[in-house]
């Protein structure tokens, strides 16, 4: 694991990790935070029996798959929030339906209060770590290169199944940095592909969208060039790196991209559909193998946003988004059917779900719209961090159940570790956030082991979610009365504050507790910085445009870096 | 049928309507808005051809069922809109659950697109007559006695049913006035147990409400005597008839009130009880007489203000109203079960539905909250009008289809007609707005006859829907440039108007026209007067005290009786 032979860098305080062997970090318990200790210290007992319970049941489970825990398929699906998709009972809302998704929610558990982060960069990170990613120091990869990622100190879910035995493999979208240490080979990933940056640099800033009239900001025939001093400041989005294929313990390489040559909606949803081919690919020989297996994949779209690749509306919204996510159903309906036919869906745990709430700036034009939830993709409110969320796993998790248990998405990270029987390999060093659903799976509804959700929007700590009721905080230094208090069941859209007697006395008092435990809990674990280094370092086949590109930033970034 | 003897005062004009008996009425068509008509120019011949298969459906049904027509079980749920019942996967937004409504849901057909009339009253007017209830004239029955309600001249489904041989029978709220001619006795009811006036006097203007500290408009103890002139101002809500109970040809008699009794939650409460049961026992006599049946039940519950009756929170919402809506869903379920054990489920066709939005100046205290659409009682937009609506009939609608055909609530007058063989009994001399949406239910999606719907506050157009598309109106007399569009799939909220461009040149002037054609028909049949008369008139039990408050109601109307 990466982690034992790294160091750490601190934003407040340098931290040295132990190396000690696996037995040992083992004996420890997992450093929780201080909300889920209180709900620990009154259910602990009851817990720890249900926790026994669950054990034998993996344990039967494993022995009836030859010995081998289940195998692991995770499809996230980008920027599409709560009631977006796999639930019939809204399709007349948006004018677009997801047939394929509603059918596999109806096959499995639909986690109806799933909180995932309010953006791509910190949804990915809390599932793969665990962690809110204010404390792994990276919240949020830019639209442009910087030199930074997620750090090789960070213990990934892929490194500590891969720990155990699975094989590991990462499609598509990736989104957590531009560094070496931060690709997905070096995570935990004996196996991936995935392009460096996210869909602004390929669905937005290609051809196809510049002559559409999408971006006139990095149009080269609107600059004026008398006027224009630096040349660097507008970025050649076509010098950027596409994508990326290579093998733990090897180098990437750029694949798809000629020098010279100018990415394009083509090009974009040629690329989609080279990740769902080798997600397929990788299905079959995954299936084939002799260990379990842990497959992300995590598509390009439903991001779309020029519109000559609708040839014929296949919906009545006529979005370019809505149209997509009816492709992107077709696209899960395909990889759902494969896993049929491989014969593994008995013993594959597949989760679907989204990653944040919709763009709200450009609903109107995308298709997507309006949902019961207010806000969307950068926002606390709960319609950017509310996302639809569905399990199966067929005979143990009930067909067709719904919970109102409060999940988040760091919690897949705890409970894939525990799917995997690697809970071993939790690191004991740093704050773990994600809490083991596993008996909820299991046991159904009332079964969560959490009920409350801290709400960030980059390092800003946002909102507080506690049973039904959400506080949002006042800007950091602002004055604490300046908070709002909101009951989610009478006011899901979060505009009407409570008073305090319909919210009774001392409640706000309370919520001020809840976040002063977690912000003193980082005295003792601070957070963390990002990582940083050498932009696309590795890469051996980078395009002439593309090494003048890394040039001019890591120049500009070189001029700060005294201060880190 | 009443109307064959009675004068219509039209507000334009004096209409004497045709006494000529049902052959003749039959040959003539039924006459439809022109919005209608331009539909039927482009699909009459599907339709007849359609209407020949369906009539011969019918026919066989009716043979298989001793040459009777289906029974129709008719159940309103008052102020509850889209997204509130029947539809689980939004239970985790409420904080509550209908599983008894979710399950008739999946047994049926979701009509996902019914409008109904933005309050109480219009949508009642709309579904017994076929008639937006501007052309009926009357609109909405006010919260005090007035001396006003519907038309003696207009044709009720009651009525219609009733002359080709249905036993007939309401139940519950009725709404539509407290004069002779209104009662549902005098509108085609067989039998008809209701109150005269709505929850405002039963469910806010009790004891226990003034107590709660709910209105204290009408509480005598925070009243100056001082300064108080006009002590007929301030009604005393007792005074007000309660509940009437009658037979058809009969006099009706006010039940359950006894002299200077004062109204309380424990009343309501028991009302709401005995309507229920009372829906059993004519469920279960009209189930053992010979003849098929209509029967209406239109619960006063889940209106509900007080917390005095929440024992126990059955949910995690706890609002009054939120906890009634599980009451009601308790009761509505009772009724279900009863029609199962009494072996009439196959030839009962039974519709569940809300009649309008909830009141958003009071979600927050009532437990109903915000929903995908924007609005509620009482206003044009979505969540004023939209509404679940389901419909079963075991083995001839699919069940748990869905389907996104607009329809809305006016067409159940034509749709029962049809079901009942009564269409002859569909009068020829007015505008009949309601569709028959038979093809819809038997055939599903894309069979719907509508594609728009006109949408009043009050007397006043406020919003034309036509496919996704609606527009909101100017004021009377204002600029036509201040209407705004919006596309529904987009934009549910109705809050973010396209632009031209974005709709294209020209649509703006297609509703602009729809408007016109709608309108400009009323030339040839104008909107009608409401009926009038003696407040509680026939009422023979009248208590000392409401005699007072009719005195005191019918001078200050006589006052401007000169003027109509």
């Amino acid at each position: 694991m990466t982690i034992r032979t790294s160091l750490l860098t601190a934003t407040c305080a340098v931290t040295v990790l132990a190396t000690a062997p696996f037995a040992v970090a083992q004996e420890k318990p997992i450093i929780r935070d201080a909300e889920y200790r209180i709900l620990e210290r009154q259910h602990g007992d009851r817990w720890t029996a249900e926790d026994t319970e669950i054990d034998a049941k993996l344990a039967e489970l494993r022995e009836n798959n030859g010995g081998k825990p289940p195998n692991i398929l995770y499809i996230l699906l980008d920027d599409i929030g709560f009631g977006e998709f796999g639930m019939p009972d809204l399709d007349v809302i948006r004018g677009y339906s997801t047939p394929e998704i509603s059918k596999f929610a109806e096959q499995g558990m639909s986690m109806m209060r799933m909180y995932s982060e309010p953006s791509c960069t910190p949804t990915r990170v809390a599932m793969i770590t665990g962690r809110h990613p204010v404390r792994t120091g990276f919240d949020e990869a830019k639209a442009v290169p910087e030199g930074e990622g997620l750090a090789a100190g960070e213990v990934t879910i892929a490194e500590i199944l891969s720990d155990v035995g699975y094989a590991t493999a990462h499609i598509g979208k990736w989104h957590m940095g531009d560094i070496e240490q931060s690709y997905a080979i070096n995570q935990g990933f004996d196996y991936a592909e995935h392009p460096i940056h996210q869909q602004a640099q390929l669905a937005l800033m290609n051809t196809t969208a510049l002559n559409e009239g999408h971006i006139s900001g990095v149009d080269m025939r609107l600059r004026s060039d008398e006027l224009m001093l630096d040349d660097t400041f507008r970025i050649d989005p076509f010098a950027m790196v596409y994508n990326i294929v290579g093998e733990k313990g090897g180098k990437p390489r750029e694949v798809g991209m000629e020098p010279g040559q100018k990415f394009s909606q083509d090009d974009y949803l040629a690329m989609g559909q080279r990740y769902q081919d080798k997600t397929l690919e990788q299905l079959e020989q995954m299936a084939a193998g002799d260990k379990p297996f842990f497959l992300q994949y995590w598509p390009l779209i439903p991001i779309s946003f020029t519109r000559t690749d609708i040839e014929q509306a296949q919906t009545l919204n006529g979005g370019p988004i809505a149209e997509a996510i009816v492709n992107i159903d077709t696209y899960v309906g395909e990889i759902l059917d494969r896993v049929d036919e491989l014969g593994i869906a008995e013993n594959t745990v597949v989760v679907i779900m989204g990653d944040n709430g919709p763009f709200m700036e450009f609903v109107d034009r995308s298709g997507q719209s309006d949902r019961i939830y207010r806000g969307g993709k950068t926002e606390h409110l709960e319609g950017g961090v509310r996302v639809n969320a569905f399990v199966r796993w067929p005979e143990v998790i009930e067909a067709g159940s719904r919970v109102k248990d409060i999940t988040h998405v760091s919690d897949l990270f705890t409970t894939f570790a525990r799917l995997g029987d690697a809970e071993a390999g939790i690191p004991r060093d740093r704050i773990i956030d994600g809490v083991d659903q596993l008996p909820l799976w299991l046991k159904g509804e009332t079964y969560g082991r959490r009920d409350y959700v801290f709400i960030y929007e980059g390092f800003v700590l946002k909102s507080l979610v506690k049973q039904q009721f959400k506080m949002h905080l006042p800007p950091p230094g602002g004055n604490p009365i300046l908070a709002s208090m909101y009951d989610l069941y009478k006011n899901p859209r979060e505009d009407r504050p409570q008073d305090s007697i319909q919210v009774g006395v001392g409640f706000g008092a309370n919520f001020s507790l809840m976040a002063q435990r977690h912000l003193g809990m980082k005295k003792q674990y601070p957070d963390q910085a990002p990582g940083h280094g050498e932009l696309y370092g590795g890469i051996e086949n980078l395009r002439p445009e593309t090494k003048a590109l890394v040039e001019n930033i890591m120049f500009g970034q070189s001029l700060t870096a005294g201060s880190e």
